[in-house]
């Protein structure tokens, strides 16, 4: 497979080629970045340095489309439904970065306040819960705090025991991205955490729609994000409210039940940790019920730059060509 | 005032001297350790030295007393209970860091499963919730999340509004204390974040006690800690379910009636971070309305060693002797 | 004493206020930022809230002159020269935080690449090196760097026994400033450590001037700098190599002579780290004698933002003043 | 190959296992550790957890042997001389993690201070300097620290020209093991810096065996180890002085002559640094030259369980089986 990214050199790009790069199937043969045309990928990602020789091209949709069999595009919000329409034309496969397509129109117009130019319906690419990824052309890369979150509910959402759900997210700041801010400046961030967004954050509106569409009744769900001092992580602390007491032994077999062949959901006795997933395309999820109440508490752990974003890119990729989804993923996490 | 503390090579007494070495009315008299008997503060403290020239003894409780007006007691949970009595029969004020003086005794025994041999009522070290702190000749020093998360609700609680509170606290690892550990491991405890104890840490009694005591109707009240790679602090995330919507008008009348005359609880326009409280005794306190929903998302952080132990601790020193309570802690966090 | 600050919103500035927070004989009556006229200290240095109850003005040398005793101008290099000369004919007295001061003209001219508008004699502020700082009303406040590889080697080199120092420097980002910046971004300095101007840093010439003053005849000194992923702090580790073989106890007594009776210099058994000195005036120093050679290495710690700047300008105040120099700085370091 | 680790608990056991989990050719066959026996390799690994399906043994050296092709051992110093002769005796491969085959065996009883039971010849395997490593049976895996700084040095001692190098290095904390020290605890390492073995770490005398083998005139060699606030890396700043100036077209010249065919060795404009080199088997090196002076300060960059252990292990591996030394390492780093 040729492989196009229009919009590398930021972390997801970056985080694409690295993973790519061990990918038995698949072949870089075009990376776009306007302010770096002609530049080397390794100048920006130093860690690629000599197992890329490419530079960074500014290039059309229609030319990074007519060399590419799929074509990741790592553009910001609202820039997206630009591109996506020419690519689609060509013929080539996609799995867009952006939030462009993850919502349903008008939630994506109300919660982006941008009216959207190309409303069109795309799969909403957690393949965990969206099989009909496979043989796709066009896929909407979820979010990286809504693929924690919601595959840390979807079983109990799915079997329509949720009452309320208080996901409490805590992400590392590469989420943020290259650029470098106030927040991101490392005397700020360093032996702190930020809260933000505490009520408002865009990715409360992916959460609801997955776990609605799971259970429509599902309708109190609330989100918090938050920065902490690490590069990379999601962890989320889901505190689900159940309509009935579960013990632990029903929510196991429920999640048993419904996660049961997925490859890359790990069911972990004990609590998940970012270490174990770090580098890596697992989702851990572990939980435990309080005693004498209708409470469980269940944490997931990714990696918010691989299963939160480029790993499940692949993931996805591979599904849409008709591969195992494991190609090139089946890599273990990077610690300590 | 002389001073005595039991048990003071761990970070509390550490933090203790750090704090009274600025206290124009305090004096350190005697540190106990039997481990280091003999050995100078500055050798296990090592940013203590020449600024106290003072060995740890290996004393008794009496020994203690007999120099004091004042004794700390930093000791693990189940051995205050032994130390304490003796203090109280030699007429010294104490305040005591460990838990066995906090809970009712019933509760205390259920929750830390030890029975209590010293049954006795104390003023629960929280002063702007319990300001007849004020006299006392024994006080029961709180614990770090029961503080923040006691401050975060109280002026809810104590107007009856709450109906359901999440707590979901993150930690500085220095709460786990100065013993290495396999979570305190840099490798382990770097690039990550650890749940712990998802719905059965034992601070959640503290803080229902707090709480019901000001809402007697309030029983829905959930904790979970996390532990982050930073040294010092507690963010508290209290995810608040209230009975009726309320504006943010409303509530922050409500806090700042309930706090407005409290010199260390500062309400803070935009959201609180340990940047801002690291080394005080301050406790920033912000919050946020979700719109359209009876959750409200306050937030509030404290310094875990000082506002969450040894600060507080002087705080009520500083009230039960009848000085003002910013005695030798009005001092700045300690940022960048 | 009434206290200016031209320059108060970097960490420089904020690290006097939160020093002079606890100076009996301090208060702070201006500080000035153009870009922050209006707003609070508070709003920008967040753990100086309550504490402080002042707003930045934007004001010019002569207004900051004529309300202040002594003015602290923490302006860029080329900056202070346009504003010291009316500040002495204000007649008030000044430290000056940039390099325009510190060195020879000549030398600042060649290593700085401006061209000077007020060449005057400034007295080089390292109290201990200088004790000619008593009752002077300009001093150059010194460079970070210098300040700890001076007091590192300045005894040897005033026994006139080096051949060969080689300063390797590692410094908190804080160093870099309060601007976000490539370097300083999270997820670049987070598991990093970045050497930087391997053999060409503007601090050696200070170094050097500081060192051949106490030996003309040194003259290899070699200096390299490095940040590494903590917020605060420098550690040298200066390798000397000495012109005949010493002893432990022949070192030991050259420093001892040279600054047993100096309070901010703390000679230590062992090795000097940076969580002894952080938030402290302190500079720790220790060494080692490599067996059967000439080479000795001496490791220094200092605080960057107090001994390394605003705790330096503050005891340099002090003496300029004739106040005891450890007045308002005599405070432990800040661990864990 | 069918793959034997003769104690695989600790870091480099646990590296060798995420490495050799994407080799072609390598099949990990037995694993071994005392106290874990019967336990599942991820339980202890957990970023293993699903990628490996193994559980630890107690095994004898001659029931590994048995099994295996090759037998990396990662046992303690002074240990490996116990099992290494049996393997060697059952005709396996053998790559030794230890200390015990690096040296002389008069100069490893010296410095280690263990009467060496089994001495024998073993090639030391930097492989970028010992091209005989190809074909061999016996490979002793070089230290972490003199991997650094021989190849950081090796192209100007080989060319005769050092007078005197002076390696100063900084190493992430993982090169200290898995098990919790009081260096290692989060508290005390954070926001910290620790040189520590000033003069003394046994890793010199491998450095100077190596730069010597290269230039038996070299004797002026000084080594200085730092622990930084990093998991993983080494970042050696290496202060050399050369016996006649050299222009930095000259001495890019002798590195890319030295190292131009070395895969694993980038030359790179610029300062190397961690960032790019985690994670994957690369050392990078770059340097600057002192104007007016016989010093050029070179740096290196390698990940310490990489290239500094593992990694290498497996490059060694592969060349030991006339394999590429490519294969299954020629990975990006993992940044951010």
């Amino acid at each position: 497979m040729d492989i196009g990214i229009i919009g590398g050199s930021g972390y997801t790009g970056g985080e694409l080629m690295r993973l790519l790069a061990g990918h038995p199937e698949a072949h870089v043969v075009a990376v776009t970045s306007r302010s770096r045309k002609g530049q080397q990928v390794g100048d920006t990602h130093t860690h690629l340095r000599r197992i890329y020789d490419l530079s960074f091209e500014d290039l059309s949709a229609e030319e990074v489309a007519s060399r590419s069999d799929v074509v990741f595009t790592a553009v910001p919000h609202g820039t997206a439904m630009q591109v996506v329409p020419s690519l689609l034309d060509a013929g080539v496969k996609i799995i867009d970065f952006s939030a462009d397509y993850r919502l349903r129109t008008e939630v994506f117009e109300k919660v982006y306040k941008i009216k959207h130019t190309d409303p069109r319906e795309a799969v909403y690419g957690i393949p965990e819960l969206h099989p009909e990824v496979r043989e796709q052309s066009f896929v909407a890369n979820p979010g990286c705090y809504p693929t924690g979150a919601s595959l840390a509910a979807a079983p109990l959402a799915s079997a329509g025991l949720i009452e309320l759900a208080v996901f409490d997210s805590k992400s590392g700041i590469s989420g943020a991205g290259a650029e470098p801010t106030g927040v991101s400046h490392y005397p700020n961030m360093a032996e702190n955490i930020q809260a933000y967004k505490l009520t408002s954050h865009r990715h409360r509106a992916e959460i609801a729609q997955e776990l609605s569409r799971l259970d429509p009744d599902l309708k109190k769900i609330s989100f918090t994000p938050h920065v902490i001092p690490s590069v990379r992580g999601i962890l989320t602390t889901a505190h689900i409210f159940v309509k009935e007491e579960l013990s632990e032994e029903e929510i196991g077999e429920i999640y048993g039940n419904f996660y049961g062949d997925k490859p890359f959901i790990r069911l972990v006795k004990g609590i998940p940790m970012l270490y174990s997933v770090r580098g890596s395309n697992f989702c851990d999820i572990g939980f435990e019920v309080e005693k004498g109440s209708n409470r469980i508490v269940i944490i997931s752990a990714i990696d918010n730059l691989v299963k939160g974003a480029s790993g499940q890119a692949i993931q996805n990729m591979n599904l849409m060509f008709g591969l195992d989804e494991k190609t090139g993923l089946w890599m273990p996490g990077f610690a300590p």
